[in-house]
């Protein structure tokens, strides 16, 4: 694992002065850094954390002085998170798999895995699969017949790939994830509740006691290249078309997927999102962690949700939301603020009307449980 | 897979006309229905996309012109979703699993399996284990001792059913969920934070430092019939009595389920809905994506929660409710529109007090930082 | 499992009366404890209960009449909750995991297992791991190269332990829970909207077609002793420092925690809680159910949050806060009760106008959608 500060200068394509064949380990929070280490300290504030720590080599602002700052080495970098990128993967070697198939796989003979792959101890692979070149597929998990996956794929222990599921180039899946499995569709012989109550927003005359009949899930799940997948996240399988995953898009930890849903290209859908049955997501949107989609919503392209909104309507391309139910991002820091002066304002209108009626009348009739 | 237009509508109960003996392979969506495909296009809005795609066969709504529409032959259908339901189940293959014992599972030889199982690679099968005749128990799945599960179950890849759960007939349980794992359930030495704050709303004198100790959960889960769960859904089991789930209740995807609580039947928790320890579910109750149900509620029959409502109170039967607090359906369409308008409002009171008292005052001291 | 009623009160601690030799085999509710369970009914409230069964014995509150209630023997406890952590303790079995190394277990020869560990079916345990003494990890587990578990772990079964994450002792992992993902970490070339969105609350100028590069995740997870991870819970691994969990806290089902967090010692936290990036949580917290931290916030010592809460700023030691974003709970109960009266405000406040400016306005123009 060790690499000099020219080998990761150039695979950052930045420059590096000083001892240029210094070897370092690992990357390393500045004051907890050892002299094997490259320090991370891309802001003048992690100036401090350097004298604390050991580091001989460290990765610094444009115009750090990086004598001065005791270093036998250093990297310059322009935008902090960027080089993010680019240091950590030289430093991650992964998980570790043994190249070729482990004899305690249950691999189907009609399967066909690509050249270089590394598939581990209790992994099952069904009839007819086909996996790309240099697949890492990690223990216990579990690739169902007719599954399609492209070249380079990641597959972490215990990921469940359902029957007929494909997913292109580069695919990344955390543990526990799972894709394809069955869409929540139920109906009821007549008129359910739910269906009544959407089109009267509330009221209902009469209650029926009714059962619920399965719609199985026919269609597939079809994922495009460089998505990831988070631990323990679910996508459903369509109805009848598939559920979709654009290019480059990427879902965190335990976000669920509908079926029928229709997400684009260069999303992400952070911790717990939910997105409810059949809604559609366009390109490069954005949802906060625990952000909720309602089923057959339609969200366009460039969106970006702050954290816990939950989207009832469809949101025009390009906007910032916030809340529940979401609104605009300004209009819910404005209410926001109006909301803890609320009660407040309730007292100053009951002034009011005692000065302007000159009658005190009780307003707490109309209270409400749940 | 293939069938006839004949036997599709046998199996629905309805109506067809044209070419009876029209075979098709696979249900599509109309505009993309191939001609071997039966295209469903249960509603007028559908007749477009008709023309677009090539299929002879199509699923119409009641009083549809089959021949006007150029199709060979045509099922017709009164309740679409509930057509969809007979529709998909005919085109549904489930899952591959071989018949019998895969010779890599491990069944411990006091288990019981029903006549015609399937018992894939991975599996384990614990002490005194009982499951009905036709079972199908995909891949990496455990079920452990003394667990007894009814007939017909559809147990997919990597399901745990922990110790003593017991489940009737037809059980579905999505990839990853987990059936009795234990509850969370912990006790400070002296009264905790949360017990004083729960008395008081709010208030504490004084701050504790304590660990929490175990309780542990020695009671079960108890399943009906006709119950299916979702994928990496948790469902706890009981402290001392068990954790019931009811006959013909869904619960969707990431679904949490916690110790002792009793959910009726018919129910449909859907994706990402969490109910907390000790609470009782109605019959019928149908709660939205990411809905929450606070310790020890009752949710009485037939209630409906829209999506992402937090239900902190106990809830009479009937009621449609939504929001955090939920409310009443009607007054939080009300409340949300009238939000909306707070900003506003805030000035205008600020204007009234200003001609009323003749002064203007500032509004703003109280400002309240979380 | 048989106890006497002497044994029992014995590992509590407390007094009992009565025939101390008496035999009991399980914890039972009183209504339908048989003769040979230990009813609890530790509150006056649950006398009718005990009439109602056949207990002969019972755990009661503590100057309860044990022989007016027609019991052979009783055990006397003053804080109910703590006597049901011990109760319940005793009559755990457990998961039943035979001692020794299943054949079907594929160990490392480099780990290093601890004396008396039970491994079951189907565990993958990798390269240099080292796992402390009387382990108990049930099938389908997998722990993977360098990582390091203390004495007593119980790990359940299909939970992934990845690489280099150190635990200390008695851990109790649920199943499917998930140590060491990767992190949500993603970085665009130029500025993406959400970094342009956070700093203007809102506004952007223009929007860029960008796609998201990873950064890796090459800091670990440490986690302390006596934590415990609940069913399909997820913690990321750190970017460059560890994820960590203190040393007594407790998580609940299907939680996230993402990298770079840090949770203090003796936490709660409840089901669903998600917890985004780099934030940092106290020592004592209690995060109620559903409850979500923003990403990079500090939540300080012996806060206490109400189950739905959204945390998007610091919250200081010692606060008990709700809501959505939280804020004090008073302030929160107050918010609650104005805005069910919210709708009646608005008319109040739209007479008021009438009467003192004398004519009527339409206040409806500034509605907003999302």
């Amino acid at each position: 694992m060790g690499q000099t500060i020219r080998q990761i200068a150039a695979a950052l394509g930045v420059r590096a002065e000083g001892d240029l064949d210094l070897m370092v380990l690992r990357a390393a929070e500045p004051a907890q850094a050892g002299p094997d280490d490259l320090a991370l300290a891309m802001d003048q504030k992690y100036a401090g954390g350097l004298a604390q720590g050991k580091a001989r080599a460290a990765v610094l602002w444009e115009d750090a002085d990086w004598q001065g700052l005791g270093l036998q080495a250093a990297i310059f970098v322009g935008r902090p998170r960027l080089a993010m990128s680019g240091i950590t993967r030289s430093f991650d070697a992964g998980p570790e798999l043994a190249p070729g198939v482990h004899p305690l796989a249950v691999v189907d003979s009609s399967a066909h895995i690509g050249a270089g792959a590394a598939i581990g101890p209790f992994v099952v692979i069904g009839r007819d699969v086909r996996i790309g070149t240099r697949a890492r597929i990690a223990s216990h998990a579990s690739i169902a017949e007719g599954a399609v996956i492209g070249e380079d794929a990641l597959i972490h222990a215990g990921v469940r790939i359902c029957h007929h599921v494909t997913i292109g180039d580069r695919l990344i899946a955390q543990p526990g994830a799972i894709i394809g499995s069955d869409g929540f569709s139920f109906v009821t012989p007549e008129k359910s509740g739910v269906e009544v109550v959407r089109s009267t927003l509330g009221e209902r005359d009469e209650i029926r006691a009714q059962s619920w009949i399965r719609i199985h899930s026919v269609g597939g799940v079809e994922i495009g290249d460089d998505v990831e997948i988070g631990a323990n996240a679910t996508i459903d399988r369509g109805t009848i078309r598939a559920t979709r995953i654009g290019r480059g898009t990427k879902l965190d930890n335990l976000v669920h997927v509908g079926h029928n849903v229709q997400v684009g290209q260069d999303c992400l859908l952070c911790g717990q999102v939910g997105i409810a049955g059949s809604s559609r997501i366009g390109d490069r949107v954005v949802l906060g962690g625990q952000c909720g989609v309602s089923d057959n919503i339609i969200v366009g392209n460039d969106v970006i949700a702050g954290g816990a909104s939950k989207i009832f309507t469809n949101v025009p391309a390009g906007r910032v939301i916030l809340g529940s139910p979401a609104v605009r991002m300004e209009t819910q820091i404005e209410i926001n603020k109006a909301l803890r002066r609320l009660p407040r304002l309730m007292q100053t209108v009951a002034e009011l009307r005692k000065i302007v009626t000159g009658s005190v009348q009780k307003d707490g009739a109309d209270q409400e449980g749940t």
